[in-house]
């Protein structure tokens, strides 16, 4: 990775920012609003398939809410003011974690609905300092791919060996890494919830799905959540810092702060424990990081455009025309460009994953010379053949079977 | 309309709320989660159809931001109060459009790619008071459906008249209404921005709009935004009291404050109009309204379940867990209820569009009886006809074909 994601992400138009909205509050360009758009639907389906119910929480809750969960004590550095609205003191949320063990609480629960899984493409917020914000990867503002398992204790081991395989799967279609993973345990001279017992209980569960997973890892004391102990998937970027670009973490304090109950199969009342997990970090984060390993040629599957119509000539518009009608009408992420060199042409479309080209022979006999970006020479075909191989393209790729390849491309 | 949403949202597990939280907040629960997220994506494929271009823009901005636009004079009692991380003064956004603005300037533009329909399903705040807050329909964090097209004044006429063109189709397939439509003028008392010669313009292209819709409306002087007029979509509630559910207003003014530009055939610098609208509102008042119009049996194509399988005793569970893998499997949203009386089971689903119900001779030769909500008789029939008369409900649903009587239904 040698390439800085702050500057190609504004020269591909993916990104952008402005000072009157501020430091660390990033915009995206239509082309980069699409690719995003299509691995959050990925990352929804994905969760949806393995069994996540989807809900939506806002953005802030009262500050009683942080000081119950114990971010008030160990996280408010990090956090924006309150608000004062009427008698209200709002604060803008800085993880999930609480609204999801509050929905959790807002139904009586049975150890027949365990594990519960509750996911959310959720908004929070760090209060980051403008001199270290800057590009995707550190913003004030983000949505993050999250969600928290409500399980009894003998479910929690599988519950994160699962998210641990589901992970894979997702990185793998991503085209993401290469990815290290820490086990990210307590340290000295910081404040944590909980007790040893569950402490000890955590980490072990921890330890036990890594190995059931067959995974390598090194241990970082200190930096575990203040709540409980995680396993963190890092990337490094140009420079060599450490980026978590995924978490999954196992949680006996929020359970309790929050007096979170079910009802056991004897009747009685028994205490979930809570594995927080998110299988590809913030949007803003995944992008930076994505835009990198890529460099700005991203897989077919979440490419902005996917396909570039280049008419050789004027008397090939027509034909050019009704190529990218088909395209899109096939859902196709296709468009137009007319006029200059087709050299020129093809140069300023290095990063899209497909381009044909239509001259006077292709315009004639409804072909298209379909020209892939690694490199390969230009294949006349049929242009529904063309517009099929790009779906089946895209389909593979979003199933993981091109991930690897993506990866490696220069 | 004799519905409450509040306490029906509750009682169908659509939507809660927690005192933690705060008053204003609500979350949403998986089902009205899921209809919510089916609604976005038809909002959304709808829009990208018609031309538009999504981008995603942070729910914040800086203070001057909202000074130059205008809604720091006229709008500071609606919205949260300001927050200070470093040397910043940043500001929940109350509405989305400066940040759309931005992005308009953020790349040279030329008359080639006007009408420019920029849209976002985007994060915006109100500082509502406690004492009016409650349920969907007046919330403080909400997700709105909006847009803003920037284009050459004679194009504007076009696009409004096509904005209210979108939006009826958007309404039929939502099963929303009754709507009535209002313009909203200036009025005495209040502060505007821009020049007389500005507000009669705007006037008379949305006059001009409505009459090339056939679309009768009544005035409402005092009602405008204070950057123009507009056509505001309204709805009744219970109550008698009328809400904004969807709205389109044509401004000068932004665009001056902000100083955007393109350049035009001629090589020479001009203004673009800003047109405003959102088909839908906030997806919030949008729901609350949808409850209560539908008394919370939606449309076959959002309903949170679409079919509920129910099988008559132990022996049929086996095939009755067949048939719901097909339903998932092709893409519904469907769940199995096993035990206690057919009867109450059928009552306790009553808002769900289809139940198949699955007996020994169904169990046996491979079929269901599929019994329609609307208080049909159940008909029996193969599964595969079953699931695929269910998708296709919910297709012509989508289409608007079934707006109309799933809004008649009692």
């Amino acid at each position: 990775m040698s390439v800085d994601h702050r500057r190609l992400g504004r020269e591909l138009d993916l990104f952008d920012s402005d000072p009157l909205i501020g430091a660390g509050l990033p915009f995206w360009l239509p082309g980069g609003a699409a690719a995003r758009r299509e691995i959050e639907s990925y990352l929804y389906e994905l969760e949806r398939r393995a069994g996540y119910r989807h809900v939506y929480s806002p953005a802030m809750g009262r500050r009683r809410m942080y000081e119950l969960s114990g971010h008030w004590a160990n996280f408010a550095d990090d956090m924006f003011p309150p608000m004062r609205v009427g008698e209200d003191e709002l604060v803008l949320r800085p993880s999930l974690c609480p609204h999801h063990a509050l929905i959790f609480r807002a139904r009586g629960r049975s150890y027949r609905d365990l594990p519960l899984r509750i996911a959310e493409l959720g908004p929070m917020f760090r209060a980051e300092r403008s001199g270290v914000v800057g590009g995707l990867s550190r913003v004030r503002s983000m949505l993050l791919n999250d969600a928290h398992i409500f399980c009894a204790e003998d479910q929690a081991g599988a519950e994160v060996a699962g998210v641990l395989s589901l992970m894979r799967r997702a990185h793998a279609a991503l085209g993401m890494g290469p990815v290290s993973y820490r086990l990210s345990l307590r340290g000295p001279g910081k404040k944590y919830g909980g007790d040893d017992a569950m402490w000890a209980r955590a980490e072990a569960l921890l330890r036990g799905a890594l190995a059931d997973e067959r995974i390598r890892y090194a241990e970082a004391r200190g930096e575990a959540a203040f709540y409980g102990p995680k396993i963190d998937i890092q990337v490094a970027d140009p420079s060599g810092r450490e980026w978590t670009l995924a978490t999954v973490q196992v949680d006996y304090h929020q359970p309790r702060r929050f007096e979170l109950e079910y009802v056991d199969a004897n009747g009685g009342r028994q205490r979930p424990v809570m594995v927080h997990r998110s299988l590809a970090g913030s949007m803003e984060r995944l992008f930076g990081h994505l835009i990198e390993v890529h460099e700005g040629a991203f897989p077919v599957w979440y490419a902005p455009v996917q396909l570039a119509v280049l008419p050789v000539g004027a008397g090939q518009d027509e034909a050019a025309g009704g190529f990218l009608r088909d395209a899109l009408d096939a859902g196709l992420r296709a468009e137009a460009e007319r006029g200059g060199s087709v050299g020129a042409r093809v140069r300023k479309h290095r990063k899209v994953p497909y381009l044909a080209v239509i001259g006077a022979r292709e315009a004639a006999d409804g072909s298209v010379a379909l020209r892939p970006r690694d490199g390969g020479r230009p294949v006349p075909m049929p242009r529904a053949e063309a517009i099929a191989l790009i779906g089946a393209a895209a389909s593979a790729g979003r199933d993981g079977q091109a991930g690897a390849d993506a990866r490696d491309r220069p």
